[in-house]
């Protein structure tokens, strides 16, 4: 399957700082994936997804801002729901494609009213050291 | 810029369990995200890809498993570093479009020799609850 080639660039206008930019992998539609999770518990509590200016909003304004995939536009948490997130640190990971957001949550992460998005545990055979 | 339609069903054979692969939301490459947490210390240690047939293996042998998208192949993570994953815990999240993996990390799980790969700290102005 062929798939566009990664942009190596923002590919909507940011003035996120070029030297972060710089260490961003994007994947095909300019985007790295936000992992969230809560200060002081240590919970994950989502994923969504930025692109520079999203990174350069949740930097500088201490308030997780993310990609909207589905509606093609910046999206602040709590906006419209009250869930704000109050961002208290971004990691990047090694290779870029990733960051880390750490956030004290306001009510529910998901929208389903949960604490966290990650609320359907799959059975597992547990792996067993050797 | 136009990207293929995400695939309904596995890109790759697989027998995961069709009532888990339902509710999978893969993208365009078939894939979707694992978030890898560590068992006990609640510390996010990387982020990965996993197919169908990478998360039945990883359900099924206890073995985190993923899938390389640069080396187009299956992975085991530990089995070339020693650096072993032991599944304690999955869990998908709400749109099925990543999986949060909890694992007894043997080693560091960063290839850097890092104890997790979030160790790029981006600064950021951090936000006041109001």
């Amino acid at each position: 399957m062929s798939v566009p080639e990664p942009p190596t660039q923002a590919v909507r206008p940011s003035v996120l700082d070029p030297a972060i930019a710089a260490r961003l992998r994007r994947d095909e539609a300019g985007l790295v994936a936000a992992i969230v999770r809560e200060h002081g518990t240590g919970d994950v509590l989502m994923m969504a997804w930025m692109d520079d200016e999203a990174l350069h909003r949740t930097l500088t304004t201490g308030r997780a801002t993310y990609w909207s995939r589905s509606r093609q536009e910046y999206w602040v948490k709590g906006q419209t729901s009250g869930h704000h997130q109050y961002v208290k640190g971004v990691s990047l990971d090694c290779d870029g494609d990733a960051v880390l957001v750490t956030v004290e949550q306001v009510g529910a992460a998901c929208h389903t009213g949960n604490h966290t998005c990650f609320f359907d545990e799959l059975p597992v055979r547990t792996g067993v050291p050797t």
